[in-house]
């Protein structure tokens, strides 16, 4: 059976794409080394063909198949041992190359987590990184820890080399458990890497100061981890234990979940149908999304975040990660486990990743699927007959989540049965902090523990909408919210508020405007609502979030331009799916991004638009995020605005849930 | 036993205070009318003496009681038959008044429900109603309804009488069921009552033109309901009935709950303890909120909301209801159901009401407390050990809603896990709907079902906040993030921002400003937190939400001047509880409301203080909003800034739901 044109690539079909990679560069003078395998989805023009044959469901007649394209990157390593970076697309069916590109050393690949084990190596393989370490008098049974991290911005002028850094800290091997928290232990210092020369190049020693203090100077004794202390998350080695009077909450679903999962990746539920994919890069993808029949996007997704740093002590402008782009969401994604994760019935969906050798596996349950009740959906008390009908709200969630050294990002797309497409990120995980020496306090952080500083930063994430409300021609605009002046004749008592729209009809930047109540609504021109005589439509309210702090002009701003504005809206074109743009790992400047996508001037009326939202959290550490911070959660709500011609839940049953119970009745067979 | 100085008064305490105000009033020459009888909450001086020793559990050392007093509303009518509206306070131990006033005529009393059971009665008697309903010819089988509705501001000059107005609709009674939805079938007049008179004395004619008619032409004809249609939501009335592919989950807390409940009234969960009573004006309230034996609030509250209504067309100017000072939302709170209105294992509390002969009677189950996932807490995988532990974020929720006529309203106080607290507001119900001509649309809102117009309107909230972080001396204050300038001294790399603090010195209102990542701390300044140094304390993060439109000095506006800004900081005093003051109904300006309350410019740090948070939604209707809307969620979060010295929930446990299952597993006994 050919596979779905956006199914996942299965094991067999990277193993294809290898080979022909792998007999495209088959001199022996070379070594290939791969970094990701993965689907080059089609043109857009080939999957308007397909998914138009394929909701027509014409009998016996069956769509035309885009080619299977898959995207390779490696590294072609030749006699000088200097890689040069190669992507090329592979025609899975004609196993075949159809694409073949070297990436000028302008850029650099996406990182792969081969080459953080790399570094941990180097250190260890590295005298100055030993003499260094032993500069410190580590406490009885500590030993040094090193955590890899891109390098950041390159500086302007430096030479265009790969770098890795690390930063440094101490684990306490008294407890005779790994998952003893090293980050409560900082060392100052970063090891840099040579990633060609697989060798430590520079050792920058950090700063330790407070207030008051130099940027540069060294204020520390050797016994800078005297005044640290454990501040472990392991259960196991909480010194109280765990709480014991939680019982538990247990979610059942006795008749099975309401969803159906066909194929591996087409979803249906609740009038909903949806595909969903895996890649490196950006982890789970939606497709062709469709309620009732009806066409609400082409593709969702994450795009990129990026996380700044404001600590101005040097190196620590560096301390800026491109998680998408430097080193893959999708890479990055925790493989669940049932009962953890999400509660109620599960649905795991696998990935394919590959070794360096380009050999597939299947890293398992890295998308998991399930079913939440949301609290109530509406309701409505008649007071006459004292008649309540009040139905749940239900939502099907599609979630990941991203381990990226110390913080964790969970992400969910959720579906809803009110028709609306709920997006939200849970920041957790481990803040970023490094060693300040003891009693000092920092304009640069909060001290969350004994010589521990958090360091203050931004969080800022791009949603990339490729929409199709009712077909691919459409329209993004916004209506305000505005007070009128008195006016005899219009306004007579001043209760009017007046609803702006203006329809964006070129391509570019715009903000949110809660104060104008600005709402972006995307809209087919070409269709109108039955009941309103407004075009049909989704809507969203961009959250105002902060925008990137860094100074206009720093290489934090310069190289994440898309942080500029709240929404974008571009033309669609093939393969721009990357807010930062292709290559973030070192970038001094985004190319290529949603910056450059606008920059076009592009017309954007009643045609195949995108719709990017970027969004923030400026994380200003509080103690109570330490060791492990609970979940920030951030949402955007993309709501129906007259889709539809009445609530799609009306027809949500109301029924009772007889397996609530009274207090006291809990564990009684007596249930009302 | 003596009940707690918090706890809701009993029906015998209320018979008591019924009994001391009629034996006040015992003259045979006048008739008492009751409103409302409910505890007057100890003055705060009082209080803190009592909640210190009660704290304080010294053994065989008991608290001193303040009085238990009695808030008692009534009507004293005398032979002129002109009400005239007291409020006394009974102190229910010694059986006594202690406060006796008699409001003045400038001022009207809130609403009772019989009052609009009068309206509908008095309708009914009105020759002038009966002959504007005959100017219509209902499609057979329609029967008019009438919807008792507040009567807005009064127009300025107008006579200061009581008045209540009714918006008009018809029933098809064909389906002979009472909960037919009427609201599908809007006829364009307005009944006028004067209260005391008991009489109609006005019908308003209401415009039903579309865009460029005259604001108060009439243009309908007789047959005014012909091109509506029938917008049923109960489930036996749905044409296709209701969806039969949603299957069931049951949430079942086989162990009981985690929190107990004593005295009906002290609840305690998961470190956290709290008192909630109920009252008719505000329902559910927090009391004494203390987190692992530490204060955290006095006293937790939604004060009051506005809905102003921005049709042009007089007399829609009038519709503008303060569902809490007008009406009262505990008056209008849901009997609510188990398995319908939340999930789980569920406590529900009961609230106590007065008929107009003052005898109290039971409302049962007004408040619901039960517990909820909240999906993930806390993650963290070290990625060298693969080891993830995972923990649930839990709240504790405690919901009340309430129905005003078409409108319903969610309120919860949700406790987490994480000594978060949030407060969550869902909009349901029915949106408030006129006429409109066949074809046309209009400025003023959404056409969302034939002849129905969907007015455009907004809901301005306004919580109560009344702060007791460690004790009772707080300070506010707000911090922002700023980007900083270059410089090659403090910023050589551009990458730093800066917090910058500002203390709130005098009582003041002020305003959210999400582009600078405006943050409010609630602080105790007197105590610092032992890791980071800085004052104990909660912050929140006021949400940007539109503030009121209507033009400046228009009535709507100067009702509500508590929607002038999004955050209020106020000294505290007793009885002062109310945002757009204690009486709203056919109020032409806030008298001693929070606008009052800021302008005495008090000092305000280190000192007893109230945070009044503001927020609202413009709801510009949609057609998915018909005929019952999905929930609008509104959320402000509460979080601890310092208040701990780690995650106050790194001690929740990490097991395994072991109830949880792959999909096809769900009916077998083989779980994992």
């Amino acid at each position: 059976m050919v596979p779905h044109p956006f199914k996942t690539l299965s094991v067999e079909e990277v193993r294809v794409a290898r080979d022909i990679v792998l007999s495209a560069h088959s001199s022996k003078e070379v070594v290939v080394d791969f970094r990701e395998i993965f689907l080059n989805e089609p043109s857009k023009i080939l999957m308007k063909r397909y998914l138009e044959a394929e909701h027509a469901a014409m009998p016996g007649r069956s769509p035309v198949t885009p080619p299977r394209l898959a995207k390779c990157q490696y590294d072609v390593i030749g006699s000088d041992k200097v890689p040069e970076y190669h992507e090329s697309i592979v025609d899975i069916t004609l196993k075949k190359r159809v694409k073949h590109e070297i990436i000028g050393k302008e850029h650099q690949a996406s990182l792969t987590l081969w080459e953080f084990e790399t570094l941990v190596e180097s250190c260890w393989k590295s005298k100055m990184f030993k003499d260094a370490i032993a500069e410190f008098q580590l406490p009885e049974g500590f030993e040094a820890v090193v955590e890899p991290w891109p390098y950041g911005g390159l500086d302007i002028g430096a030479e265009s080399r790969r770098y890795f850094q690390g930063l440094v800290f101490a684990q306490d091997t008294r407890n005779n458990n790994q998952d003893s928290n090293f980050y409560a232990y900082p060392l100052p210092l970063i090891p840099v890497m040579d990633a060609h020369k697989k060798e430590i190049v520079r050792i920058d020693r950090l700063a330790t100061g407070g207030k008051g203090d130099s940027l540069t100077g060294k204020t520390h004794s050797e016994r800078v981890l005297d005044h640290c202390q454990p501040a472990e998350y392991a259960p196991e080695l909480l010194p109280g234990g765990t709480r014991k009077d939680m019982k538990p909450i247990d979610i059942l679903q006795p008749e099975g979940p309401s969803f159906t999962v066909t194929d591996d990746s087409l979803i249906e539920w609740q009038k909903w149908r949806l595909r969903v994919s895996f890649n490196p890069r950006e982890g789970a993808v939606l497709h062709d999304v469709h309620y009732d029949g009806r066409s609400v996007l082409y593709r969702l997704s994450i795009s990129e975040m990026t996380v700044p740093y404001a600590d101005a002590r040097p190196p620590f402008h560096r301390k800026q990660a491109f998680d998408f782009g430097d080193g893959g969401a999708g890479n990055c994604a925790n493989n669940l486990s049932l009962g953890c994760d999400c509660l109620g019935v599960i649905k795991y969906f696998d990935g394919v990743v590959v070794g360096s050798d380009g050999e597939p596996r299947v890293t398992p349950n890295v998308v998991c699927l399930h079913e939440q009740d949301e609290g109530i959906g509406w309701k409505h008390t008649n007071w006459r007959t004292g008649r309540a009908v009040v139905t749940r709200m239900r939502s099907l969630v599609v979630q990941f989540i991203i381990t990226l050294a110390n913080y964790e990002y969970v992400f969910a797309f959720k579906l809803d049965t009110a028709g609306g497409i709920t997006l939200e990120v849970r920041a957790t995980g481990i803040v970023s902090v490094v060693n300040i020496d003891p009693g000092k306090t920092s304009d640069y952080g909060n001290v969350v523990s004994g010589g521990v500083l958090a360091q203050n930063h931004q969080h800022i994430f791009a949603a990339r909408i490729d929409p199709a409300i009712d077909g691919h021609e459409n329209s993004a605009l916004y209506e305000e919210s505005h007070t009128m002046p008195w006016d005899k004749e219009t306004n007579p008592n001043g209760n009017l508020y007046e609803i702006r729209k203006t329809v964006i009809q070129t391509s570019q930047g715009l903000d949110a405007a809660p104060e104008h109540n600005r709402t972006f609504k995307i809209v087919n021109p070409n269709k109108k609502n039955p009941v309103s005589g407004a075009p049909v439509g989704y809507k969203f309210m961009p959250p105002a979030t902060q925008k990137l702090l860094a100074t206009p002009g720093s290489l934090q701003a310069q190289r994440a331009l898309f942080c500029n504005h709240h929404v974008w809206v571009t033309k669609y074109q093939d393969d721009e799916l990357y807010a930062a743009g292709r290559f973030t790992l070192q970038s001094q400047l985004e190319v290529g991004g949603v910056h450059d996508m606008a920059k076009r001037n592009d017309e954007v009326t009643n045609d195949d638009i995108v719709i990017w939202n970027t969004f923030g959290l400026t994380h200003n550490p509080r103690v109570e995020d330490w060791p492990v911070m609970p979940c920030d959660v951030f949402q955007v709500h993309f709501k129906p605005a007259d889709f539809f011609s009445a609530n799609p839940a009306i027809d949500v049953p109301s029924r009772k849930n007889l397996s609530s119970v009274l207090v006291g009745k809990e564990c009684c067979s007596e249930k009302l």
